[in-house]
């Protein structure tokens, strides 16, 4: 299988592209639309066509490049069911299977750092690593102060569905601040600090005590996001 | 296997653990000094035993965590035989095999960026993998142009080195600054800029002409890691 995890320093966004094979269909998630030359290179190179493109939820840190995979590539744009993005063609329920060419994802509807927040389970069968968007991350989890998070359903999303995975199930967040490429279900059970040893009302009580300021591009990537990477020309 | 890699954002550093099994021993290749805490944080939660830690070459833009994770969990410390770091105690030959619980390395000697430089081919027999140090990077290359570096046996150890190992071995290099975390040898023959359709006489122009500012930390990163990455105390 192609696997390639890529990087955007700016937003210290993960993207993920898979495929099953050289000459066959891909999928990527979470793409960076200040990365588009990037993707575009590399599904060039690995000689592969890419057919979905998928976000996670609706980001606040960064502009999406759904919508320019879209437009040169002619993918498939994909999000959950509960996502206000219109512009998004293909939405996803919980439990859905996608299968491009044999790479097999599981949607899973895990709220909580938003409301409309889907994890991605890989080989649906037997587990092999999930991508879980903003809602976990290594050793973190992600904010639930906006876009209608929920501290109880962020637990609920984490320790009732995802940490029902296989302990040896690979984790692969949308995020990392601290030089962390990878994580499985296990040591998140173990080490994750908001969530090892406490209780769904302690981590309540820390999620509602960060105190996190405003993502700086928040009040464009929002609504952007929402038409698939769209951004309004500047005024005036 | 365990296979880690973790990023040191501020120098673009990627750092990579290694270990057979849990509760096995483990060994680190290029660690930074400023990340001693993850790393010790890591090698007890993956509950793996350090024995060795590895330096690809004297780096110029970091200071190494090689006398750190010495001192603090005893494990040897490893760099090519001509490194001028007399503070190391176990110099390889090229071609030597490093063997840490099964996880086995080949060393490489391929100079270039610096005069010491060396690769790590990860399973000798069939490498999967290659640990490149800053030799060749993902669609891109080392700095030729202080310790003794040299674009004519850089090209020499890519091409007539590195290259060698079949194309689906995966390069793992000890920096990134684009966002890349992983490649092939088949896809950097084909798409490294300044390699691919180039002759060893273009491949020095270009590495000729780069003029690149010193690294930041040069003059204090080099003298350190000489020293195992032992800082001399401010004076004053």
């Amino acid at each position: 299988m192609i696997f390639r995890q890529l990087f955007d320093a700016e937003s210290s966004t993960y993207t993920y592209l898979l495929a099953s094979r050289p000459g066959g269909e891909a999928l990527i998630i979470d793409p960076v639309k200040e990365k588009l030359r990037q993707y575009l290179a590399l599904v060039e190179q690995l000689d592969v066509r890419l057919v979905k493109a998928i976000d996670t939820h609706t980001h606040a840190d960064h502009v999406t490049a759904l919508g320019d995979l879209r437009d040169r590539l002619g993918c498939v744009t994909v999000m959950g069911e509960f996502t206000k993005a219109d512009c998004v063609s293909l939405h996803v329920r919980d439990e859905e299977i996608i299968d491009v060419d044999g790479v097999r994802l599981r949607a899973l509807y895990t709220p909580g750092h938003t409301d409309e927040s889907f994890s991605y389970a890989l080989d649906p069968r037997a587990p092999k690593a999930v991508f879980t968007g903003d809602v976990l991350l290594i050793r973190g989890t992600g904010r639930t102060d906006f876009q209608n998070g929920d501290p109880r359903k962020s637990w609920d999303s984490i320790v009732n569905r995802l940490f029902r995975l296989p302990d040896e199930t690979l984790v692969y967040p949308a995020h990392d601040y601290k030089g962390w490429t990878v994580s499985s279900i296990g040591e998140e059970k173990r080490f994750n600090p908001r969530i090892a040893g406490k209780t769904q009302a302690e981590y309540v009580q820390i999620m509602n005590a960060l105190d996190l300021p405003d993502p700086k591009l928040m009040d464009i990537a929002v609504p952007a996001n929402l038409a698939c990477g769209e951004t309004m020309p500047a005024s005036g």
